[in-house]
């Protein structure tokens, strides 16, 4: 039964993947570029030229021929590799439709070990780690997300529960300001920004304190996190 | 301003500790023999004489404790290390108090990237990793847990969000057999077990197709998933 292996890209800093990725043929990938020269950058020998790849992303995700090249690598026993563009593949990105028809393929599905910024964030901001959930992004009309924002709490302080989101990084420092008028002072907000990389900026704060803080996210990569338990 | 690193524990296979973790002599740990091992695991000489040790845990979880250890290391201007017992550290377990009063006391907090049982169960379930919530244990006297289980479904619906929870391990093939018993046949579920071991599973089907599956996840760690998007 082959085996289709779920590898983790770079956020910001170069990680280092295990061997066995090095015999790796079949590869599916969200940007070809970057994979490349993420396999290159690993295995300056890795044999680009031999491999069978295929490129997916949210706008291009044709199921059938995510099928189709499951099938073909199946026929020749082979395992594949799924790469996704930055941080582990099929959180907060379209890897998981691969992963759902490997399962129905009879894939063994073997996921590695990388960098989240989600469960990075979650883990640096000291909000409750026992129940947490993961929204993607806010609905941007202003009335909808106020009306989110004190949904988000009310079931933070219900369920004692960590929320966590993100945003478009040219509209963080507007969503922080929404964040900031619209919650209770005593609730607990963190902005994780530039997750592994030399600029890395974890705030955790009551909105009550954020009030004296300086930030500025303006285009940096950001999560955010709030915590009314 | 001293850091506080988030340091990584192995759930079943040894991991690779970056370089200056060695130079740590403050550490707050869960498990102090555990910590001793892995730490020697990876540096050889690791000088454990020379360092301070907190050991926390959910029964002897005393703030005066970690606060008074956080400020004596910062008052020397040391760097700390936090490890937990077996994965990353600050979810699913007692650390995220420590990161707390590291924020208030004006550590800088560093995650390091580390095995979560819970995303790569979630990564390798193909369910929705855009939207998704872990909720830890779900209640044990049986009404309340199949409320419970058909309040995650009807939620599931509602919201495309794949629902993430745990079982004592004892529990596992009980709680299995009510899933399957109270869920919608096209809900899909997903178990994952023994992760990063090497007789890990990772089973992810229609709740229809489980009545053919032979399973036994009796005392093996696991994770359950389930998605009715």
């Amino acid at each position: 039964m082959p085996t289709l292996h779920l590898i983790p890209s770079p956020i910001s800093k170069l990680i280092e993947l295990p061997a066995f990725v090095e015999e790796l043929r079949w590869i599916i990938v969200e940007n070809l570029r970057e994979a490349r020269r993420f396999l290159r950058a690993n295995f300056s020998s890795f044999p680009i030229d031999e491999c069978h790849f295929l490129e997916i992303n949210k706008n291009t995700l044709n199921l059938n021929d995510i099928s189709r090249f499951l099938k073909k690598a199946q026929e020749k026993n082979q395992d594949i590799g799924l790469l996704s563009d930055a941080g582990v593949p099929c959180v907060a990105d379209p890897g998981s439709e691969v992963v759902r028809i490997a399962h129905q393929l009879g894939f063994k599905v073997h996921p590695l070990i990388g960098p989240s910024s989600i469960l990075l964030a979650l883990m640096a901001s000291g909000f409750n780690g026992q129940q947490f959930a993961f929204h993607g992004y806010l609905p941007i009309p202003e009335n909808e997300q106020i009306n989110r924002i004190m949904h988000l709490e009310a079931e933070s302080s219900k369920r004692t529960m960590t929320q966590i989101f993100i945003e478009t990084p040219y509209r963080n420092n507007a969503l922080l300001e929404r964040l900031l008028k619209t919650l209770n002072p005593s609730t607990r907000l963190c902005v994780a920004a530039d997750i592994q990389s030399a600029t890395e900026e974890i705030v955790s704060k009551t909105v009550r304190d954020w009030q004296h803080v300086k930030y500025n996210f303006h285009k940096r990569p950001a999560v955010f996190l709030l915590y009314a338990g």
